[in-house]
């Protein structure tokens, strides 16, 4: 037996399946789902490059396994959809497929260790591996996550679905990741920490354990609340920008109203970060819900045990205007520019 | 607009649309599709990653998206299902983002190219580029193609319908693939020729442009020809090998019947490749079909266009005996191994 297929039955070995959703699950040239009658499938698909999207030297191989999973579950947590099946590529250099250095042989790899974090979250939210690929990469990680989920047909939440008039609300808090990112750039004993840490309560490691809110997305979609939605994967100023593109509106962000993540205001207290607001406005992987409700709709405090705050509200396209205003506490307004995350940046 | 944006833009841009299966595309946090009712869905993924599955000073850009394509489609066909969709995962260093160069301003990059090829086929086949994911690689180019495609509810080809007694077939002819990957290597003339390629017809450049056979695996399933079908991705011996192991069942495979692709003919005459019933064997990339059916049932010698042979027979298990048999031209028989394609293949 070869690698590649060792690999993959040691990823099947320890991978769970749950009732419903997918009929041939890993094995054969294609994975067979069934959504429910009456429903419709949503896909999402995220890369993650090692340097790019996570260091080997500040990211637990259960981190980074967790938060592959996370960023698929998030795009569907964003449509309001239930997570049915993930589907894993991942290109590793051959070492990793070793048992773990220093530790004796028989302990885990770092793909094991990888895959026991993607699956701790995957089984969480009862989402069955069905398939995926591997390679050698000859530099460093790459995988791609391709998570399907199902929503009744037409009911999904888009990115289209806002109107001049809609608060904006956004769950949890922002910016934390971003924090953590710099403490972990900064702090020796914080990377200390991180380096054994296998799993993580929700708030505590933003950055390398963040929370996709399906739960939340959920009731949002059942219970009618929210007629546009989007997750903050890149950062709230870029990915509220996309929204606004898709509802073809502007928007206006309340400064003092954003839930700034209190790791946010510890990074600027202590000089890791320049600022608490501009983390919380351009960060990004919080993996929050950026999601907009009709005025007249009562949303929660709370909703599926996650805050839910009201940071602004959606305005009628005007060519001649900004896309996006910042209000700031003391009442004065200026231009918000998308500044989240973004792959190719130049400069 | 960043450049992850512009290429997002460029690849939609060039992306037809076509109707039916999906109801939402690129520009969500999800694709949504909408898979016919009573029908269920097939999902594969293939990682292509440059060095290993090609070579940008072999392939031109248009061969590699092409064959990004093929890949996936092929597993669709195999389990005679139908495409829908197609999710495109490309990192890519940032110089292929930009114009040709020494070809002038506004000439089309390296991703339009390979954009180009990829779509060039999956409209030959009505497929809607639905999504993926975009990054800038450190290295080389790395894509994560995945396919979805529909087939009423319970009657997707698997590996695992097989029984002792049915007959093997394939369909066009085996290690042509290989055969001109021995021609590139070898041949100055043939990479001349092969740098500018941008489509080549059904049988010409099977390692360039190999065509999966989604017409052939439709007939299969619809006709009720085919118990168990694979495609021949990694090499005959190989496929073959899944099939018997998904089957669990043994295999014996007459030398003789093989359908040798002519390029492997000629590989051996010049001296390229050391033998011809070795590449087709075991040379992988030929993305025919692999299928067995009932003794009893009257297959087609020509199956949408593409010649179809017998060659060999499924057997009952004995954990005592080889899983597959070659039989010679001379009525002896051999062990055959499972010598195709592998990641990680040691030495």
């Amino acid at each position: 037996m070869t690698a590649e297929r060792e690999i993959i039955a040691a990823i099947r070995a320890r991978a769970p399946r749950f009732r419903g959703g997918v009929r041939i699950g890993i094995g054969d040239d294609c994975a067979v789902l069934q959504p429910k009658p009456g429903h419709e499938l949503v896909v999402t698909t995220d890369m993650v490059l090692e340097g790019r999207h996570f260091r080997r030297e500040w990211h637990s191989p259960e981190s980074v396994g967790h938060r592959c999973m996370a960023r698929g579950l998030s795009d569907i947590a964003a449509m309001g959809a239930t997570p049915l099946a993930v589907f894993l590529s991942i290109a590793v250099p051959a070492a990793l497929a070793e048992p773990g250095r220093g530790q004796g042989s028989g302990k885990p790899s770092w793909i094991d260790r990888f895959t026991d974090g993607l699956l701790a979250l995957a089984m969480e939210h009862k989402v069955t591996l069905a398939g995926g690929d591997t390679a050698e990469s000859p530099g460093g990680v790459l995988t791609d996550i391709v998570v399907l989920g199902e929503a009744p047909k037409g009911e999904a939440l888009l990115r289209s679905g806002a109107k001049a008039g809609d608060v904006i609300y956004v769950t949890g808090a922002l910016g934390g990741s971003a924090a953590e990112l710099a403490a972990l750039e900064r702090s020796p004993r914080w990377r200390a920490e991180a380096r054994g840490l296998a799993k993580a309560e929700d708030g505590m490691h933003p950055q390398l354990f963040p929370q996709p809110r399906i739960a939340a997305g959920l009731t949002l979609r059942r219970r009618g609340l929210a007629k546009a939605a989007i997750d903050v994967s890149d950062g709230l100023s870029t990915d509220l920008d996309h929204l606004c593109e898709e509802s073809k509106l502007r928007a206006e962000v309340d400064a003092a109203a954003l839930p700034v993540h209190p790791l946010a205001m510890q990074a600027e207290q202590r000089g890791w970060a320049p600022s608490a607001l501009k983390l919380a406005l351009n960060g990004g992987e919080d993996y929050e819900l950026l999601f907009t409700a009709r005025p007249e709709t009562r949303v929660p405090k709370q909703i599926a045990g996650v805050p839910v705050q009201a940071i602004g509200r959606m305005l009628p396209a005007n060519a001649l205007k900004p896309r996006m205003m910042l209000r700031n506490a003391d009442g004065s307004t200026e231009p918000l520019a998308a500044k989240g995350w973004e792959h190719f940046r130049k400069g």
